[in-house]
């Protein structure tokens, strides 16, 4: 049974496990800082398939693979897997999952379906409705870019808030049996519009709703940013999270040396030409399957918040001169 | 506690009321045959905003806030609302509800979107995670044809199978406590592919994901079509209706009179030019959360299987030549 705790927040009564996680990624990410963490690096951002959707589709399939081989599972083992991504119609889940007859909630959370995948999972262990689910998520440069922006061989001029989705995908297994990591509560966020309209500044549209859930979850467990020993965001970049960081010290709340951001760690900034750091559904997906549990696994941290990001808008809703609404929505984990 | 029963299906411990419902939709849809059974019908396809999709957005708007009114309700009082759509990126859902201030699941489900926003808040509540929450969602007839088919002003020619997207939205309130109709399990579906690569037509793609689902659902529970009182399809319409009927003989399981489906309910194809009848998640959302409610509210039935169908592509992965995956979600009603 989970139990409300304050206004917003879960707490999870039985402990749901992370039994076992996996990040695969594109080339540049292979370059990145993450780099030697990740389960397998791709050069060809094809994946041997006709089209980067296709190839999106297949970075999710490997995903949760690597995954399930990791925990010495296979796709029967699963009662559900929750999956999205930015595609339209979300296919890179659809196809990547189609062929693993598994129960498939897909999900639409723009770059924060990772903390809503995982999210949703423990809420079903713990309900009893599930023993084991997977929570995965990708994105793709070269999808993103033609669908978001502009078709890649324009060669479009980037400004300095822009960011850099990341080609890859990241998949976690929970379930109701295990030790180590843990999910102990979790929050979904509400939305947020506070009127930007800028899409190449996708952190801070994201940025409010990165605080208010924070600042949300911090009040309703009575704790403060001594009690974590990480609090990362999904993927607001370097504008995005500066910006969090000023809206959160507004309501008293300094996360210090605690925070840290999905985007800036998986790039390497003064090396690497990402302008203000990654993006995409892949960009947390891959970083907490990767760097993140390995940290909890490795009991380097105890206590980490995920507040996965995203910004809920479409081409269509900003050609039609809309704000871009976002989400964030928490993970507490635990180890 | 959620308790699994069979392989595919959770049975809820605890009753998860319909708390209230509303449904609100277009001219076309108001003169059909279920036009007196809605909670508004709007003449204007614009509904006083500047675009289609603003349009749907506020659909989906007016039908939750005429869900918490008859509920006597204000969003104040839900834990979570489950909502998506098949506007690329959802932003029929997130325009839609980014004002009520209420934390936010964002789904894709394409057409099956209601049944699992209804499964989902099924098992949230169950799980103590949620008091009330809402699951809605919505269509546009000239939002979606512009964005899978064809401008409108093209007036292209539609051939005998293929469907109409309803405009409309349909909206419910769960709750843990209250009186009358209740969820008694839910079933979400896999993903099922057979190669069906005719983008109109869509319910010879859905048939084997609904017929899969209520297999499913028939034998994780021991029961047949002569425990219900009525099985309804999301929008397979009359080609797959016919279709997932075959199926289903095929395995030994004929559902006889007690099959409906809400594309076939919704309009009057003798008299009304929808071809192969409704489509469109605001389909089984407006039929649903009108005549079917209607009716357990009004005991004229008690045992009720709601199968929401859905078609997980995109015109990309049809230009790219992939086939049609597609997906049954299942809601047990019982009242």
């Amino acid at each position: 049974m989970a139990e409300r705790i304050g206004q917003y927040t879960v707490k999870l009564t039985e402990k749901v496990y992370v039994h076992s996680y996996a990040a695969v990624a594109g080339k540049l990410e292979g370059e990145g800082p993450l780099g030697g963490q990740l389960d397998a690096v791709y050069n060809d951002a094809y994946l041997g398939e006709k089209s980067w959707e296709k190839a999106e589709s297949r970075f999710q399939k490997k995903a949760l693979e690597q995954a399930l081989l990791k925990g010495q599972l296979t796709p029967n083992d699963l009662n559900f897997v929750f999956a999205g991504d930015l595609l339209n119609q979300c296919i890179g889940s659809a196809y990547g999952l189609r062929d693993i007859n598994v129960p498939f909630s897909g999900l639409f959370g723009a770059c924060s379906t990772m903390a809503q995948g995982l999210a949703l999972g423990a809420v079903f262990i713990d309900s009893g409705a599930a023993q084991k689910c997977a929570a995965l998520t990708s994105s793709h440069f070269c999808s993103a870019e033609r669908q978001f922006r502009y078709p890649l061989e324009y060669g479009g001029q980037r400004p300095e808030t822009s960011q850099w989705t990341v080609t890859g995908s990241g998949a976690a297994v929970l379930s109701n049996q295990g030790a180590g990591t843990y999910i102990k509560a979790v929050s979904l966020g509400r939305i947020v519009d506070l009127g930007i309209k800028d899409a190449n500044n996708m952190g801070a549209a994201m940025a409010p709703a990165a605080a208010q859930t924070i600042a949300d979850y911090l009040k309703d467990t009575g704790t403060n940013q001594s009690h974590y020993d990480m609090i990362v965001t999904g993927d607001l970049g370097s504008v995005g999270s500066e910006l969090m960081l000023e809206l959160l010290a507004e309501e008293g709340v300094d996360l210090g040396a605690k925070h840290t951001d999905c985007g800036t760690l998986i790039f390497d900034r003064a090396r690497q030409d990402v302008y203000a750091g990654g993006s995409g559904c892949g960009c947390s997906a891959v970083v907490i399957c990767s760097h993140i549990l390995n940290a909890l696994r490795d009991k380097k941290i105890h206590e980490a918040l995920f507040v996965g990001t995203g910004a809920l808008m479409s081409p269509t809703s900003v050609q039609q001169g809309e704000s871009i609404p976002s989400i964030a929505h928490l993970v507490h984990f635990s180890g």
